[in-house]
């Protein structure tokens, strides 16, 4: 018997409420355990229903204010898992599954689909969720992405959803999670990040279950809303990047397919266009633009002045992105603004490109152009591990290897007609 | 047995021959009529080719140069057209098509199916393609759009391609179009109008054809090469503002099923936006400004200049489109740069927020959009007419009633529950 | 302010009142009229609620049962509607709405719809639906065919759905229709033909709104339940075989464009293939097989026959219903229990090749050979009467013509290269 | 630089030559193998071809009789492709591909796309295509479903289409594969299986990429034409069931995303279902009737034999299949004709029941079913494998253990509200 934990801030109260009778209600599950951020309008809500569910369903609601566990990060949501874990480990349930407190389109049936996979002895059961071709920016841009580039022979790239909030997992996965320092200090948006990595890392066996009806939440306005989360979850990656993966393919990866995608989703525009073009031209300062000229390729830094003027996104095509992305890697700093906000334009100009270039044409064509550009850089970096055997690494610091690499790597998009071709040579 | 005529210009000349030999081989065709723009390389191409498909297909090949039928416009594709009615109605065959030059697409096939609804004494048959999203713009923006706001009650807003340039007139429609001064004087790419214009107007019968593949031929690069077929296309529907048509319903009016849009045709895009954001921007004078205050809603105006320092595109929608649509008819004075500018102008944002907006949702949603548009203008304004009876005509010179008109109309895309109930006592 | 009459039998009581309910908020309704088959559960549930419905909606609700209007045939859906034209036609609503009682996705929508295109001066509404496609297989195989062959120059092969019983009249269609002897007693399923006939016959103008989210109401189980309505509507369209239209288009029809169809009626079959596969070797009689060798072609009873023994359907493609549909227009008896089995018969061997051919390669290729199916048999038919215009009728009793038309037309649907070579004689 | 093999019979003798050619000319391409199962009008036209093509690509082509390497079954197409291996491994080119000689869509691009990921060190590369939804009935229900049923926690019930004839082998594989004698000897149409199953239990790396424009190549007529390759693929199957896989997870299993299945492959229906109605009823024996009266639940026998008199197939759901699956696998014997026709007969009926129940509801809901059959199988058989964890295998033979699991698992398909409720006493 299970225990759910919803973490909260503020949410639309009778969302929250409808999801803790919800999973109460379903048999596998024990107790429910609300995390909440502060206690706020949601908090009372929880509080005086408390009693009434309890009854209903004879299970019970645990509420508890997130502590603060990570010492120099952002206390966010990375504290409200982290809470969660640690009550869970003191607790003697068999499994926790985390749920965001605000999904109109939660039910019973995400429980069952996680318990049953975890019958099967998977440690962590992620769910994943039809999604728009302009949503996931962050979850495609920057963690498979990066995850492709960084450990391009494990399963990482290949997990639907690796920042997804909504998964299950066993008193085994929680003992290696808590007991990772590296987890309990990640307290904000890059959580997720860790938890993914680290189970990786541990060998944890993963099954994905999918949602066909998607995940329907509250949305951001503008890729404003954004910018912490992308700056977070990019550290996150950043700060992994000298580790290895023990062996090449981390335990079981077990995903259920797919279903077609819902019109509805199909039909979403994850964010407001007109809202997102003029913050390409804003908060720039002097040393964002001499950090530009100093760490990266010329094309890029033209594209991105000329877009001061005037918008345009062209330059932001998918190598000038991957090639950005080892420059940051390399020389990002958190907490500095010039190079938070240097990343968050760079992002930004590559998700508009993926917009006015991919999702213009229908969303078959955007998510295969997401999932092409995954694939390819995870071939690509995994033949640079091949040609670089005792870094153990696909990416080293520097510039020579990695940068010869993006630029070869440009043609691989072209699709000539015998594109490996050129490749024979390093081959024989 | 048919006369077949293709206009061309300069043309691949590869296709053009073969379209040439393609039609000539046509068991219902009797001869083919090439009319050119000028003696350049297309037509030495013909000229050459000429003997060897007579022999082959034992069908006789004319080739002529456009004559100056029209005296005030531009000389273009409009004398080409009735150059080759003129052409036709010498000679005796009972009916002529013409296509396109530069169709790679074309086949035998496109033939048949105009002479087999011409057995069924249709007196003009045109050709229908599935078409891209961000296509045919000044079709629907213009044209149906016009026909929907002038002539609400007429067949005329739901031919689906009045500006095609396939089609089969029978002798009887050419003598009605070649017969009519207003169509021979239309020497300009506004001919098509006109042809489909005066024939809704003397009554003649009509049929479309559907061609699934569609007319895949050579493209326009940013809207800029559209300007001039806007500004003559939107002048050809204003020159006929105070037409009206005899009866309601213009003689039969038939129209071939369609089939599924090919996912080719449906991930098209038809211009580079990022060119096309431009052009808001560029060629202002101050007097395009003095016009744009004096005439023009002030959310309009102020929208348009937002967009010169930084494009915006919001205010473009469908109703500030019609709003303006009807200052342009009453105002709009072709010759004159700084109309034709501002005309183009606000076309080219209403593309981008029809783009933006609904294109960015997928094919289905885009085109919904579109035939939405026409189909509800056609309502607004029938209902204008009805309860302005003495006029004739749904839309008056002066500001009053279509203004107000369309201020109503303002709710109708809203849809509110129950959307006509203020309307209700207009009714009773 | 119109009158909206929901005729019912014995139906699920909640969406009935529901219904009710919904009609009278609408603002432009005045009153509900219910005319009920008899005084059975549903009636007496309609009584029940009646009072507090007039309350809360201020609308007076009329419940009545249906009259023997008509005098030959079964009395049923015929004369409840005509019970509720003459109930119309006796107060002073300009306008009244029918909708069937039992359907579960009825809104306010339906009716505002239907009132927006009364506003334009349309005599007649029919709203139509996105439908499954091995749906409406009367409506297809039997009305549109049917029409199609006998009035192929009408507007008539063109109203989507010419057996919906979702429609408005306006007291002029209404005082048409009911004055109408042949009207007045078509008591049974027949009614909806004789609307949409005499609708057209006299020049009423035609107005079809599209319902994007289907008609959801009570589904038969296999094919068996339908063979009343087929007899009964098959027998309406043979009434009327020699009727002839005044001219050739019957006033205005303006088709609200349709939109994608929704995944869930895609989906959708609309029958038991496995019950309905023992219809065809079912209630044989002697003589049934003794009509068949009199009158059918020899592939048809061939065919047929073999289907006793074990299934087959190969033999019932569209040109052997077509030419079956010829027969049967001359010499079926309603009332004859042998001939109804055999055209029921006949009509479920096409059926399955429809399913077998058609939908099994998925929705839109079997719509379209639906759609091929009425296109192209109007083409053939309107040929016809072409070049026998004495008869003004495209069939004419007799075998000769009208079976070398469906020999010769047997060519038409196999798309030759140049399919329309060999009529190129009877062209000239 | 590789070798690429192509086994050919009789096949279209300009499909061959070209993909000779086209092969020959790829950069990554060192000679060509040809494996001809005669010497016939084939084997000529390559012989004829050879000299040319060799000159103009500069690669060698080897034209070679398969040798008879199995002993005991059929020599077929495992003799062909065993003979491939074994010249290969005389030879020493490092990689080995195949093809199908007969594949008219076949590319340079398929030979790349195998090499890119063998150059990331995977031993076995898979090519995968889109396939038509009444396709592909042995991979589905025989292979992928045995494969679940009796390895459910390994990767093979989740190898895209393990029957599939394109491939690459590296030298290690074709080591590990023609170093077993169980490979050698499997000289028929189960050395597909084979050659995936020993794959896996050697614990290679398999690679799967996809090819969007599907396999175009000669096609069956009835499900007759299978029922070799049906009985010789279960068989294989059956071959293996008393086999365990060493860990887990068989090495790195990695699969190419797919994309949109293209419109045509949609549209195709795989077989003709009225010649394969027949099949059911044929051929039967005495012994056949006792065979089903001994080994199979009485619902599937009393079926079997209704569907003798008249065709129906409702009995012959996803349970039934599975259920008699495991019966096949105990006592189905090779050889014996009458149980080969059984499992023919059962399996044809299983597919009519896919076709009407599944195809007939659109080609997303026939392959969603399919995926779920193998996906909810596995999981059915996963975790009676933990229950029973001392067979280390999901299948004991006798019958209560497999016979009560299927038996429970009847409902797992019904989707209660709860499914899993009464699995939670064998959890706790």
């Amino acid at each position: 018997m299970s225990l759910v934990c919803f973490p909260f801030k503020e949410e639309d109260v009778t969302v929250v409420v409808r999801n803790i009778e919800c999973a109460a209600s379903h048999p596998r599950v024990a107790a429910i355990l609300c995390v909440g951020y502060s206690q706020g309008e949601t908090w009372h809500a929880i509080e005086n229903a408390k009693a009434r569910i309890e009854r209903a369903t004879g299970k019970e609601i645990f509420l508890v204010l997130q502590r603060r566990i990570g010492v120099t990060l952002r206390g966010g949501k990375g504290d409200g898992m982290n809470t969660a874990l640690s009550f869970f480990l003191e607790k003697d349930f068999p499994r926790i599954h985390f749920y965001d407190a605000d999904i109109v389109s939660f039910s019973g049936e995400w429980i069952s689909k996680a318990e049953k996979q975890a019958d099967l002895d998977y440690d962590v059961v992620r769910h994943y969720f039809p999604r728009s071709s302009t949503d996931a920016m962050i979850t495609w841009l920057v963690t498979k992405l990066g995850f492709a580039m960084l450990w391009p022979n494990s399963t990482l790239p290949f997990i639907e959803q690796p920042l997804g909030g909504e998964l299950l997992l066993t008193r085994r996965a929680a003992e290696v999670l808590y007991g990772d320092q590296r987890v309990r200090s990640q307290s904000d948006w890059g959580i997720d990040t860790l938890y993914t990595f680290v189970s990786a890392q541990a060998g944890l066996r993963l099954a994905e279950v999918y949602i066909p009806e998607g995940k329907v939440h509250a949305l951001y306005g503008g890729l404003r809303d954004l910018r912490t989360m992308l700056v977070e979850c990019f550290s996150a990656v950043q700060s992994l990047k000298k580790e290895t993966l023990p062996s090449e393919d981390a335990g079981g990866h077990c995903i259920e397919p797919a279903r077609p995608v819902p019109d509805l989703i199909k039909q979403k525009v994850g964010y407001d266009i007109e809202k997102t073009l003029k913050l390409i031209k804003s908060n720039w300062t002097p040393r964002q633009q001499e950090l530009l000229h100093q760490h990266f390729d010329s094309a890029l830094v033209k594209g991105l002045l000329n877009a001061v003027e005037w918008p345009c996104w062209s330059f932001a095509d998918e190598d000038a992105w991957t090639s950005a992305y080892l420059k940051f890697l390399d020389h990002f700093e958190k907490g500095d603004d010039d190079w938070e906000e240097l990343l968050f334009k760079v992002w930004v100009a590559r998700v508009l490109n993926h917009t006015f270039k991919n999702v213009m044409r229908g969303y078959d064509v955007a998510l295969g152009a997401l999932r092409d550009l995954v694939w390819d850089t995870r071939h690509q970096f995994s033949l640079q591990l091949k040609t670089n055997p005792i870094t153990k690494h696909a990416i080293v610091s520097g510039h020579s290897p990695a940068e010869g690499l993006v630029t070869r790597g440009k043609s691989f998009r072209k699709k000539p007609k015998f594109e490996i071709e050129n490749m024979c040579t390093v081959q024989q």
